[in-house]
């Protein structure tokens, strides 16, 4: 068990006592230790009486006692506190010891009042073994009162908000598309829950298109057959312009102000990290877009006027935009409770609607957090020319996407009024996302947020997992390193794959990303140091580390064979049943392959001093074919067996995360750390008529040697002296790329080959 | 997918208008189809809008229309009502086919007013897709006012007591007990929770240990090895009597009556099911009995003194015991909010707890649902002489599970008052168990509830799965047979492990209990026509059956050998290697062990016409061993690749069952029905010189035939002709029994043994 804190911030001795008297602990530093310390136990809601303080005595003993105070008896006290039981977890003669082996935060001078003060202060701060703030836990269990307002602590906002009254509203949006071209504005649907309060609030706005239903029939009706034969494209050269779509202008009629929403809504699907928010003070708002359930509209997918249809919220939250109680438009309603100042928060589509919301520069909008999203829909659906699915979904493709989300199918009085339109549609785009060469083109640059980063005004926060085989790490990294130098942003790469990390045990997630939304959003100063990169360590359990850049600066390159004239040679095609096997279950396939029994080339390579790999990962391959058109599939291994985390969190304690008072209790978890034989440190695929660059093809020399440069995901592995990486190259790949059973020889010459790596 | 409903009970018409006019559905039969149906979709809490009627009409447009209504028509309506999603999910021209292909209630006659209204009626008891009855989901949407008092449909109460606004109270109730012989009553923590109401409330009790903390640490520390010698008893007759613990008569000073709890709480553990009945109007109410945090008293685990440490509550409720408002006794508190009835709710330990309650015959406990209780604990660490350890769980015992849920011991100042007295009297709970001969002896007989059925009072409800090798299925069958024929019984039998069922899509399980707890606690006439059996189907996913009794009245057997002269033969010994990887995981061994590979004798019976196995499974075996002492394990196989219910219940769809409004949400489940390989059917296991009965032991006749009656554990299990029974005979069971690792030689005569099934 370890713990790591990022949130805390140091503050003056006064500033401490001022903040600790705000949660009525009064101190001064001409009070005994003991006073202190019993003070603070009283005011605590907490039973001082189960404590106990040394291996004989009790708190409450103790405190009668003329024993002095040091700080072995303080650790035996707090470890309590923070959750720990005495004589099971820790031994009580060596609580101070304990609590360094758990990484706990800890004064090092010697114990004195303005000592003991700053460690309560500090104490407050610190995570408990449920996975919060022991203040927020205590503010929880009723430390303040229940008074809608804010209050603060270490540059955080408290749990003062009463969740148990919450104002719910359902609106419609005006916004700046007419994705059918009808003449008329989309309107679009939004759920707002805020808490009572006097004055303005801020919002975390939530954009996701599966918020209102999704559609998992059409989905999988839509979905693509992935076996065929790789289609041969020969001599070409694309081009695509960066632009925006035009938005219409229509007239707007003047409607009636309405005082109050007519709709409200009771059930929805809410984001825990929003939750916690909404018992801090911060309006939450959820919308799902163009296309879906009671919105206007087609699902347009990924492109700005997606975007512009989750944006017109914010707009509306600034006066720059309307929205109306009901989609008649008969009554107008303001959004005079709320100060226009914006966060987004979600992961996967969530987050990537982030992206895009930030890179239109909208006012308002002072922060995102992109959990896992993409920032150019082609590198999620294809790469470098050619179709290659996400980890995990063989088949899907960016018009499965769109019958999944089109919610309005949902509700039978739509689905007789526009079903038919959006089939259309949808058949437009299986068209245009164009499966049968996989070219990049118009219609994907369309759905890239990275040639319009330039516009971004809010700060940028990302989490990635770099286990993430769906939305790959690239997606985050070019993200990255598209931003503009004025962006002021913070990466979180965690181990996991496509996962949330707000309710883990081994970082205070949330606790961060409440000062960063109390500086941003309650104009409050950024007091937090937060390091460029948070990574999470891949060597050991719970630990996390600051890094200043993700990519580093040098690079370097590994020869691939230290014998002159390795050559390897795999063939592409299976026998009927292995690729029946294979193609029924790709997991199968990925078995095998990783072990060396799949049609493949095999090299290991033998680490000899420790590395962080950090960024880019490419290959540079001699290689020679007897076709003229083929791809190539690469993965890297961290091989051998090893304790290594597992990529989903495990449930470490249920429901013991409090996201209010006793409001959306959530689970407490963590990364497991198990024994494993391998782990994928990166990947990558590529079609071979597009080896020299993605806008230019030509077909593929046959039987003559020619190189390959294949970038492969960005990562940061720490690998040490003595691990193995192994480099697995192939063709067919049954959970990404086409299934093509041609016989197809590929021959790869090793001793012209190299792996270049960036540290 | 299929709907099963038990808990509709029929009412005249009459009752029906009276019970719809009461959720604001107000009808004649003077008036027209379609205006009913009109009305009933204008004051349901819906947007009518959305739906569609026919092929080409909006319900709108339908309504304005001149077109008739039919029950197709109806039928689209209402499925979509009831979560089903037009055109996807069903066709629109084949409604009522869809209906009824997954087995919704229907009415028969032809259309017309009074049919109409009836199919409303019976609309609003039926499940949605979501796990609620419509009429329950309409509520938590807001058709009733949450107005703190009592509303029936069909005979259940319904969501409308605040739950945001709940009274949550600690206190001390006053035991009839002194575990600890202090010379004074053990003082029992109680923690409760009800809404606000005028009148007087009922209460779903639940006793667990495990409520204010386990302590995984001493578990693990306690835990038995499991290797060892099989010790050899001889010639034994053994005796117990039945009895009950004296309870001391100590004297009670006056002390001030308090007006209310001194105490709240803000965080606990709550079972959903408890939940759902405190949105309803019944309290809540938690205690975790003697040994446990911030109570007195020792851990006894399962002795009457332990029971009566939990049915202090009930007295109390009921004015026959005091509470106080701390443990300083200061002040006295009344159960003035309490009607006094109470039912006992819970699973596993707190199902045990229910069951030991019922026998004790106590005034006040109307009912009890008893989920994988435990009936007689010897039963759970023992069988037949031997030591058996609960499936998974190798090395637990009694004295295992008295360190787990000694919680007292959780708190520092507790543990220095009292931890050396609690492990002197676990060390003596370590030798009571006698593990050295696994014999049946006083101290189990005094944590055995079925002598003492002949007290109870209370309706039995039991729950019980069909493949819960933890608490097996004969602690409910024997529960069930011993209960006198005055006392109502229930068994829910599932196919499940040992989990919870109340929230499973196939069966209307909350809403039978809510029936029933409803007239039994709120002087209701209990109006639903329960089977004595509600069984799940073994053949076929989401199907439930009525069955009259468990266990059949005929038995009939099967020969283990069609041929004359058949041995088999197995050894004991594994070489180490063997031997040490089937004790680091048994699962190793099972797989082994069902796949013919390990030391065993395997023999296959072919089932040549369909039979209901109904109640208990018994092997009459010859055998010869080569030595005196030995143990015999039989696992019995339904055996072949199909498709079978998995043990677990997956997640279907998150948090979309409402315990209240927006109270509870809780995840709707099913056991799945996935290919496997083979299923266990039954188990069972014995010292053999225990093969002539519990309470007499004799030596094994060396290399002499010998007959062993064995019992398996009971169960119901259809089997079809075609099916294959595996019956696996073996000695050393590395789950279940102590590993001796000698050199014995087991011989079996096949043809003189034989299979009795009860049907």
């Amino acid at each position: 068990m370890k713990f790591n804190h990022f949130s805390f911030f140091e503050k003056s001795f006064t500033e401490k006592l001022e903040e600790l008297d705000k949660l009525g602990f009064s101190y001064s530093v001409f009070m005994e230790d003991k006073k202190i310390l019993r003070d603070f136990l009283i005011v605590a809601p907490i039973d001082m009486t189960v404590l106990q303080a040394t291996a004989e005595l009790s708190v409450l003993d103790f405190l009668k006692s003329s024993q002095q105070l040091d700080w072995e008896i303080y650790w035996t006290i707090v470890l309590q506190l923070i959750g720990f039981t005495p004589h099971f977890e820790f031994n009580i003669e060596e609580s101070v010891k304990f609590a360094q082996s758990v990484n706990l935060p800890m004064i090092d001078d010697e114990l004195s009042s303005e000592a003991l003060i700053s460690a309560l202060y500090l104490l407050l701060a610190t995570r408990c073994k449920n996975g919060m703030l022991l203040v927020e836990h205590w503010v929880s269990e009723g430390l303040l009162p229940l008074d809608n307002d804010y209050h603060f602590f270490n540059d955080k906002t408290l749990a003062t908000f009463d969740t148990s009254h919450l104002i719910r509203e359902t609106l419609w949006v005006e916004s700046s598309v007419d994705t059918a071209s009808r003449g008329q504005y989309d309107l679009i649907k939004v759920q707002i829950i805020h808490p009572h309060y006097e004055g303005q609030l801020p919002a975390v706005l939530t954009a996701s298109p599966y918020h209102l239903g999704i559609n998992t029939i059409a989905n999988d009706k839509q979905l693509h057959d992935m076996t065929g034969n790789l289609e041969k494209k020969g001599d070409q050269t694309l081009s695509v312009k960066s632009q925006l779509p035009q938005t219409p202008h229509y007239e707007k009629n003047q409607v009636e102000q309405a005082d109050s929403s007519t709709y409200g809504f009771t059930h929805s699907w809410t984001y825990s990290l929003n939750d916690y928010f909404l018992a801090r003070g911060f309006a939450s708002i959820y919308v799902a877009g163009v296309g879906t359930r009671d919105s206007d509209g087609l699902q347009t997918s990924g492109d700005y006027q997606q975007i512009y249809s989750m944006t017109a919220v914010i707009d509306w939250l600034n006066g720059r935009t309307r929205a109306f109680t009901s989609r008649k438009k008969t009554h107008e309603i303001k959004a005079d409770w709320a100060t226009g100042k914006v966060a987004m928060t979600g992961k996967s589509y969530l987050g990537t609607m982030a992206y895009g919301a930030a890179t239109t520069g909208i006012d308002g909008l002072e922060v995102i957090l992109a959990e896992a999203g993409i920032s150019s829909w082609y590198n999620y659906y294809r790469e470098n020319g050619l179709v290659r699915s996400p980890g995990g979904f063989p088949g899907e493709d960016l018009d499965v996407l769109a019958q999944l989300t089109y919610s309005r199918d949902l509700d039978g009085a739509d689905y007789l009024k526009s079903h038919t339109e959006h089939q259309v549609f949808i058949n437009q785009m299986t068209t245009s996302i164009d499966r049968s060469t996989g070219n990049y083109n118009q219609y994907w640059e369309d759905r890239n947020y990275l040639p319009h980063t330039d516009k971004i005004k809010a700060d940028v926060l990302m989490v990635h997992g770099l286990q993430d085989w769906n939305v790959t790490p690239e997606q985050a990294y070019n993200f990255w390193h598209a931003l503009p130098n004025s962006v002021n942003k913070h990466a979180f790469l965690h181990r996991g794959s496509h996962i949330y990390m707000n309710n883990w045990f081994s970082i205070d997630f949330s606790e961060i990303i409440n000062n960063y939304f109390t500086a941003k959003l309650l104009d409050k100063p950024l007091s937090l140091q937060l390091p460029p990169v948070i990574l999470q360590d891949n060597k050991e359990e719970q630990t996390w580390e600051s890094l200043d850049e993700w990519g580093g600066k040098s690079q370097f390159s590994l020869p691939l064979s230290q014998k002159p004239d390795l050559t390897s040679t795999f063939n592409n095609h299976y026998e009927k049943e292995q690729f029946d096997s294979y193609s029924k279950d790709f997991n199968v396939f990925k078995k095998d392959l990783f072990e060396g029994k799949a049609n493949s080339s095999v090299i290991d390579i033998d680490i000899t001093e420790d590395i962080l790999v950090n960024g880019k990962i490419q290959l540079e391959l001699k290689m020679k074919l007897n076709d003229d058109k083929g791809l190539l599939s690469a993965q890297l291994l961290d091989f051998g067996d090893k304790k290594r985390l597992a990529d989903r969190a495990q449930v470490q304690d249920l429901k013991v995360i409090d996201r209010g008072r006793n409001f959306m209790l959530d689970d407490l978890t963590e990364l497991p750390f198990v024994d494993s034989p391998y782990q994928v440190v990166s990947k990558g695929f590529t079609n071979l008529e597009n080896r020299q660059s993605l806008l230019s093809t030509s077909i593929v020399p046959v039987n003559e040697w020619f190189t390959v440069n294949l970038s492969l995901q960005p990562t940061v592995y720490q690998l040490n002296k003595g691990d193995k990486l192994r480099l697995v190259l192939y063709s067919t790949d049954f959970e990404h790329t086409i299934r093509d059973n041609r016989e197809v020889t590929y021959q790869i010459d090793y001793s012209e080959s190299k792996i270049i790596l960036s540290r």
